[in-house]
């Protein structure tokens, strides 16, 4: 099949159209028109398959997911998601595969309102994706890693962990959350104006976190007692736990920083997503952990991109 | 070696700083201030080793045409390419195959004045590189290919079948114009208010001809004996050479119509890439081909993305 009949076949769907987009996929380049008073925020990622993802992945799955990490990276910067592009080689075209992948993209695409606007299709030996994302931000807005300050806490979104048990025990429910990560859009947009730095979780809490504390020029605290696990972590030991919940890849929750007076605010609107302080900002540099404030060693790693 | 000393250490290198980026490289997404009254044109394309380069291919070159293909699809749409995202997958850190990589992507960034402004390296067994770039240009002037008109001129740039000639014959000068293609990004800029429809050609001429037929709903002769085809290819027979021109891909050449009046009027500008009229728009769906005025059989096929 050529290039071109996969794409009027797979890809140009007639989803979640954006209206600014003046142009989709069928042209050398897709065309857009920015919105008033708005920042691009574009970012890439990149699935390989048996690296990212198991290979027993389902094809959905990994639609969704190689949509989802990037929106989680847009959320991140406290942008609404716009479009994508997709990359994607292919050993070969197995209809049934593509079918459903498709259908796994579309439905994240759909769920956050994102259309697909253009791509590549090519043919390699092994599967991989790329996606880039682009979202919209109101000027000067944005929420990047540089901003912590002394003083504010540390909060994270959702559970920590669940994906890396879930990546551990196949077959266990919380295997969903490492195939269908949860892209904290909503989340990032509300906190526009209430936090002052904020990153997503893709490596791990504290190599992620540790992107902030070099960017802000700051160190932190985090209370180990307060990271939000999955009941199902509970009966392993609390060095198991929390290895999972700090060092664990693949979680695509929210940590940011905020002032406490911004925190008890945020409460007060009541976001639709549990969050959880889990340290605080301080001046001395580094990172330090405690549990139930005794000062604990610090051995963990984060994933290693080139192992 | 960690995903992010690999980011520091290549690509977050000074050039080509473009002033409305207000991040690059080192947070979770870029961020980019729109140019008033203009439109964002992107694109993304990936070239897979053994597949659109072969292994061979020096790093350098590897690195220059990963940005080169994407920025003619950028000129292809009349736009001025701004600023890239680099997507790598990596089999392993080889030092010196990513410095000279990063030299060429280097190169071809500051040739045309685009920015690297952020990306994803990841490790994964088969080297794949996904470029995706971005560019301006002016509301409601963008040059598609859906604009052709009845009596409109074909028009290419440059030589075509140098690369395809050049894939056949490994050491021969030509190999120059496949590993470092040439985007026409002067050229595409020229071309806002003069070219009907517009087209960069990656798969060979009848190919990709073919998309601005079917979205202008036209049809075409073209005239062989004006094929504009370098002297090394003139000892070949005429169907060899013809093949070369129009089915071979990887030309990196715009194709475009343009009215007869609007061609004259351009020719006076003397744009800085020699041109050539190679055919003409017609009513009558399809496409024919002549050679001094009689009707040649069309068997030719261009590049198939899977084969």
């Amino acid at each position: 099949m050529a290039e071109f009949s996969i794409i009027d076949r797979y890809f140009k769907q007639k989803h979640a159209r954006q209206s600014n987009v003046n142009l989709g996929i069928g042209d050398d380049s897709a065309l857009i028109t920015p919105p008033e008073n708005q920042q691009l925020v574009i970012c890439t990622d990149t699935l390989v398959e048996g690296r990212h993802f198991p290979s027993s992945t389902t094809a959905h799955a990994v639609g969704w997911k190689s949509v989802a990490v990037n929106l989680s990276d847009i959320a991140a910067m406290g942008a609404t998601p716009h479009s994508i592009l997709l990359a994607i080689t292919l050993p070969k075209i197995q209809e049934d595969w593509l079918d459903n992948f498709c259908q796994g993209l579309f439905a994240c695409c759909e769920q956050y309102g994102v259309e697909l606007i253009g791509g590549d299709t090519t043919q390699g030996p092994h599967l991989t994706i790329s996606v880039t994302a682009l979202g919209w931000v109101p000027k000067g807005q944005a929420i990047t890693r540089s901003g912590a300050e002394i003083g504010d806490y540390i909060v994270v979104s959702g559970q920590l962990g669940d994906a890396a048990f879930g990546l551990q025990h196949l077959g266990h429910p919380l295997q969903k959350r490492l195939d269908y990560p949860t892209p904290r859009c909503e989340l990032g947009k509300h906190l526009l104006g209430f936090a002052s730095s904020m990153i997503d979780l893709s490596d791990g809490l504290i190599q992620d976190l540790q992107h902030i504390l070099n960017a802000s020029n700051v160190g932190a605290t985090l209370q180990l007692e307060n990271l939000p696990t999955d009941h199902a972590l509970h009966s392993l030991s609390r060095q198991q736990q929390w290895q999972y919940a700090i060092a664990g890849g693949d979680d695509y929750e929210l940590c940011f920083t905020i002032s406490p007076e911004n925190y008890k605010k945020l409460c007060l609107q009541k976001p639709n997503v549990s969050l959880s302080v889990i340290g605080y900002i301080e001046s001395a540099l580094g990172l330090r952990l405690t549990y139930q404030n005794e000062e604990q060693a610090l051995n963990f790693h984060g994933y290693q991109h080139f192992a």
